[in-house]
């Protein structure tokens, strides 16, 4: 039997743990093209670059035996050059994003460049999986995540679905404490922002953008941000209508997880 | 009575013709404060600036007797610096963003800047609305669409309503052939892209992204396409789930339009 195609794409670069971690799941299941920016893109949403040239070049070096490609873009643009200028139209049978250093559960969702990526793949009917781990570091333990990861990109290989697109969201915590996948909606939440005011060396005041998390939906037992409080590894069937209810009742009747 | 506080914000940047269509309208209606972004950030989507600090500088010349500023990153930042730098949390009675050079029309919603910021607005609880003409020219005439933009501010300044968001684009038509709104869904279809790929002066590839826009809800009479395409400045209500149903019935018991 062929194997599938597995494009792996992030946005905190190709330099970073993360998607080494998500590579070294995937790459046992099928073939592997990584196409990832040059440098951070985090909050990039689904920001595209049209006023300006994108640049990509092969890297030997950093993933040994797998095809790897560095891009100048953001993670909505890796997507496209991915399939339009790597693969050149190739069939690919799945894509996955992240691991995500930080969470993208919630309205997360719509700031993340990871997330946007994903979103961007399943736009073109690709299905596709952002993943993250609720925590920021860079030597972050994403050794939990690896047998939720291989599970669930097996499981979508194997059953195709409508719903193209998942937010997966890990809390941090030791593989022990892992209670397992808990498919749920959206939270509805928001950031409070403040910004720090600082000024530079020669005087010239700048901002700098801050602020907390804050859950309206403290209470509701149906949502990502319940299940990581939880234990459990979020699961967000979503959309360009971000929480697509038709998804969970799809993903509950194939009994998964 | 006091006059309603509304914000203006773009994605053209503040030199552009569409924004200083847009203030000439909103100014007869309250006070008016302009935060936009300094330079062109079309294609931007839900984008923040996190890594780096953000700078924000009054501008005294472009809009004789407005208080504008203009600020150093994306539309979103442009919406959270005005309401936490510029404004101090004062309340925000309207937020409206464009007029955008271009559709943003169906699925261009999630890369567009402009409507990022009236989203960004309306996740703040703020009513807000994006504006776009379908003409990407920088000559373009926004004359036509001033009675309508005057129309709708209105309606949301004496409505309140739970849509937060409304996503508002006119096709390319002299006032004459206007024929009215229409509120409608965000019609389902996509870019199929294409990247010009060229050499720089030293020989090096890169590519710049194109390609062309197609409606797969073609036949469909209830899309925004649809309507522009016959005539109508489309109204979409929208939702961090983009199409909100419940907003275009909201709107429709309300006799909008």
């Amino acid at each position: 039997m062929k194997k599938p195609l597995i494009l792996v794409v992030n946005d905190d670069g190709i330099f970073a743990p993360g998607i080494r971690a998500l590579v070294e799941v995937v790459q046992t299941l099928g073939d592997v093209i990584i196409v990832a920016p040059d440098s951070p893109q985090s909050a990039k949403g689904h920001a595209l670059t049209i006023h300006d040239p994108i640049r990509i070049n092969r890297d030997k070096k950093i993933f040994h035996g797998v095809e790897a490609y560095e891009c100048s873009g953001t993670p909505v643009d890796c997507v496209k050059l991915a399939k339009h200028v790597v693969l050149k139209e190739r069939h690919i049978d799945l894509c996955v994003s992240g691991i995500n250093h930080g969470s993208n559960a919630s309205i997360n969702i719509i700031y993340s460049g990871t997330l946007s990526a994903a979103m961007e793949a399943s736009i073109e009917g690709i299905p596709s999986i952002g993943f993250s781990l609720s925590d920021f570091s860079f030597d972050a333990d994403f050794e939990p995540c690896k047998p939720y990861i291989r599970e669930i990109c097996e499981f979508v290989l194997n059953n195709p679905m409508k719903s193209k697109l998942l937010n997966v969201n890990f809390p941090k915590l030791p593989a022990e404490k892992l209670k397992g996948f808990k498919v749920c909606r959206q939270a509805e939440a928001r950031w409070i922002e403040e910004f720090q005011e600082n000024k530079d060396p020669i005087g010239r005041p700048y901002y700098w953008l801050t602020g907390k998390f804050v859950n309206l939906d403290e209470g509701s037992t149906d949502t990502d941000i319940w299940a990581m409080e939880n234990g459990y590894v979020a699961v967000v069937p979503s959309f360009h209508d971000l929480t697509n209810y038709a998804g969970i009742k799809e993903l509950q009747d194939l009994n998964f997880g």
